[in-house]
């Protein structure tokens, strides 16, 4: 997949105040990764305010791109407004609102099957009720339930008291009330021929300065059961990039992708031909991994509000 | 993997009396999967007790081979005796039995890392136990439970009362209660140096006739976390053939594994040079897979009761 992404060495822009200018001057849009960038954790960064309203008052279109799938677009303007971040929902792009999207306007789904399965929590249940997609599974407490012996013997049988006839989709994303029940529905409904969606399939999630079960997780055990992959619907995959085109209609040429991670965030950019890239250190991704890594951005920095330099006198 | 394994078109012995003679006559050790040779689901079939009977009175050693991890060796054989058939604890070999002599008889484990975190049900803690070794998690119910913001912080910390300082290996079975916070522990035993053990890796469990999360299922997410395999006790592994090996002690080459499927049960024999595999129609292989597949049994039956014909007059 890093076949033909950008090799080139990245140019290091931390301290060059006409880089910078030059650098922000060729974009209209630039789309952000969060966690990493903006901030850590619970632990905003200094300057991230004040960077995001430089590039605000210079006319940038400003999108906040994140994997949580456990937040709506709505939950998630409350995380950035806990941190002291202005935003708008508009702004927010998170894969549960991709997820709905692609369910609700790409996908054809035939009349009598509309229905969702969800493994996942809130978050998806919100922005798929906001796209008038019908849903069973999330957060039902129905679901949280051991398995019994008849419900091995219902779902062979296809008993519609646990097999919905109209279910079409099934989306995957992070669940933190995951359990046997859950997995041996979604292995079901796909093998009566629901399409396999994932929310996103990072494997973990980071808390806490270290890592826990992510989406990919709730995933993993259909893909083996399956044998097939499942659509995703987050970073680094381009059906997020191509939802996010088709609400804001931007130029691609004139976006610019920021992230932490070059495997998930630079990958996003490159892979959807955005004329721009910048890397930061201020997460995963180090120094070298940038400079000599298989994936590379068009320019780095040592941190986000590096960029307040292109203003300084 | 199937590179090497018999590549020869398996002699069809169904009818063939001078042939199945020939064939009893090379092998004093019979080694069995058992559901779709012996029985399917709650259906034994016809002849399965005669067989073992003829096999018996033939001076032949019998042993259960069963990937089932649920089972305690001493379940199974009233699991056996339930369906009619006669057997003895010694004859069973189960993978939660298989994986508690990897860990007591092969694994060198340092003094204070003694203890196994178990993801699985009571049949690996009764081996664990019969075999003197200490264990945490399995059906213990504290481990029943949702994931709190308390366990993030001490999980992240390495606090004592999430994560037992002794633990030095993970063994993952099948569990019906499987959840986030059992995942999570694994996954961070694993990350500070524990053994990655699995009691097999199926996919997939039979029951009523279809397919539900199987073993293997319980691995996938720590396998897509971690991008690390366990090491696997059960079918097709060649550490279950060791053990079994070590316990009775037979030549191989006067050793025969009866199966239904060619990945795990006869490969588990071919990998492990055994003198003979026999192949079942009676499960999931076609006579086309046995036939034509990559991984060919040296000899096929309808079905298992068909080795009768042997000494009919």
């Amino acid at each position: 997949m890093a076949q033909g992404l950008s090799q080139v060495a990245p140019r290091y822009l931390t301290g060059d105040k006409a880089g910078l200018r030059e650098f922000l001057d060729k974009f209209d849009v630039f789309l952000f990764d969060c966690d990493g960038v903006l901030w850590s954790g619970d632990h905003l960064f200094p300057g991230t305010v004040e960077t995001l309203e430089l590039l605000r008052n210079n006319g940038k279109q400003v999108v906040f791109v994140t994997n949580n799938s456990t937040k709506s677009r709505a939950d998630y303007r409350k995380k950035l407004e806990g941190l002291g971040i202005p935003s708008t929902v508009e702004e927010i792009f998170s894969s549960s609102y991709s997820s709905s999207i692609y369910i609700s306007r790409i996908l054809q789904l035939p009349e009598n099957k509309r229905k969702v399965y969800v493994i996942g929590e809130t978050g998806i249940e919100q922005e798929l009720r906001s796209e008038g997609v019908p849903f069973i599974g999330g957060t039902d407490p129905a679901y949280r339930r051991d398995v019994t012996p008849e419900d091995y013997k219902k779902i062979a049988a296809g008993d519609e008291s646990m097999l919905d006839p109209e279910v079409g989709v099934v989306l995957v994303g992070l669940d933190f009330h995951f359990n046997y029940l859950k997995v041996a529905l979604a292995y079901h409904y796909i093998k009566r021929g629901a399409i396999f969606l994932a929310t996103n399939i990072d494997s973990t999630l980071p808390n806490s300065g270290t890592l826990f079960p992510g989406a990919g997780s709730m995933s993993a055990p259909l893909i083996m059961m399956l044998n097939q992959e499942p659509i995703a619907l987050g970073k680094p995959s381009q059906a997020m990039m191509d939802s996010i085109e088709g609400k804001f209609k931007f130029d691609r040429s004139r976006a610019c992708m920021v992230g932490d991670r070059a495997n998930t965030d630079i990958r996003f950019g490159l892979e959807g031909k955005l004329g721009g890239t910048l890397g930061v250190l201020t997460g995963v991704a180090s120094k070298e991994d940038f400079v000599s890594g298989d994936v590379r951005p068009h320019a780095y920095l040592d941190k986000l509000s590096d960029l307040l330099a292109s203003e300084e006198s």
